[in-house]
């Protein structure tokens, strides 16, 4: 897999991806992450990107010139160009898996106010949002993306690990609380059943935990 | 406000949070923020934070003692501890407004499957997540929720921007496409209502954009 970042922050976007799993997948070669600097296909003398918005409005957007012309230069037949912006479709762990299968992810990421919308129109596949807040930078969520996605990629996590068992794969559950050694920690002691070797009650009382915290944390998932 | 996030990899979540806006809300000591490893709260010779899970299960879990440890260091009166975890509750903007407020957030990172619960229910304040994905580590979910926050923070975004205006403020709705110069780009042309002048207009128009993309993109947020 190929992914290109373009941003006026490429250090934002990479330097969260030069540490453990994800920099391994990397140095494996299992995908090639590379960050591009906007600012590059600026063709005015002072590298300026932006312009105030039609019509009125606070702020600043993103011209189209420059932006097309960075699509234009890294795009291939096979490649899916996502924006990141708070207006796009709710990122889920089933958008990961389903963006893990595409051979070129081309990432826009906003800044300022947001983007011409011509860019939107004309050549983005799919806006995506990491959730229901505002950050300053789309170079952070291009970040989180790409974290999620890389480590779905076949021998990522390696071969004693695998992304089953846990969170928002199947069924839509929260995880049940889990305890480690010791057994008893300043009088705080990990649940008996956990201990008692028996696998058929172990997995009943997992279950009806993790049903019991998605009821407490997230009802909207059992709805 | 003061900041102090707990990691296995404090360079995951500072360096995103060391360019352009945050960068210079810390610089101009709106806030402080220090990455603290986790591993420096080890008793271990080899410095282990991690065990295996009790009952069985794949993965590692993070230890209490370490974590005990580094929040008893940290912690102040003040202080509103926050556990970066996907069965936590969803991050919003309403969420990144009240942290805003506190004066000192310590913020723990979870790695591996997750941490030894007894953590949760004896130190933290609030679980939270920023989506329904799994990431490779809590300190990119840390380095987001920092963004969110800083940049709500008095000052931060200078005199001549303001965290008005914008999706998921007030009402709840998407943001209408923006536009900006050249007013035809490619036969790609502004729309006209947009350049007319008229305000009364184009408050209209943005009105009904703003309700058609959050219909399309977004029916959630109306129902």
């Amino acid at each position: 897999m190929r992914i290109d970042i373009v941003t006026l922050f490429p250090e934002v976007a990479l330097a969260p991806l030069s540490d453990s799993i994800i920099q391994r997948a990397r140095a494996a070669g299992l995908v090639e992450v590379t960050g591009h600097q906007l600012r590059d296909w600026s063709e005015d003398k002072h590298r300026r990107v932006d312009d105030t918005p039609c019509g009125g409005g606070q702020g600043m957007l993103l011209k189209p010139e420059p932006v097309f012309a960075a699509v234009e230069a890294l795009r291939r037949p096979d490649t899916k160009v996502i924006l990141m912006t708070p207006q796009g479709r709710p990122f889920k762990q089933a958008v990961a898996r389903e963006l893990a299968g595409a051979e070129h992810l081309l990432i826009l990421c906003g800044h300022y106010e947001g983007m011409d919308h011509r860019i939107i129109e004309a050549l983005v596949d799919e806006e995506i949002s990491i959730g229901d807040y505002i950050l300053t930078n789309g170079a952070l969520a291009a970040a989180v993306v790409c974290d999620a996605v890389i480590r779905l990629l076949p021998g990522a996590l390696g071969d004693e690990r695998s992304p089953v068992d846990e969170s928002f794969t199947d069924p839509n559950l929260l995880e049940a609380p889990a305890y480690t050694r010791p057994i008893d920690f300043r009088g705080m002691k990990v649940p008996d059943v956990l201990v008692s070797g028996n696998h058929g009650k172990i997995s009943a009382w997992k279950q009806e935990q993790a049903l019991a915290r998605t009821r407490a944390n997230r009802p909207d998932l059992l709805s």
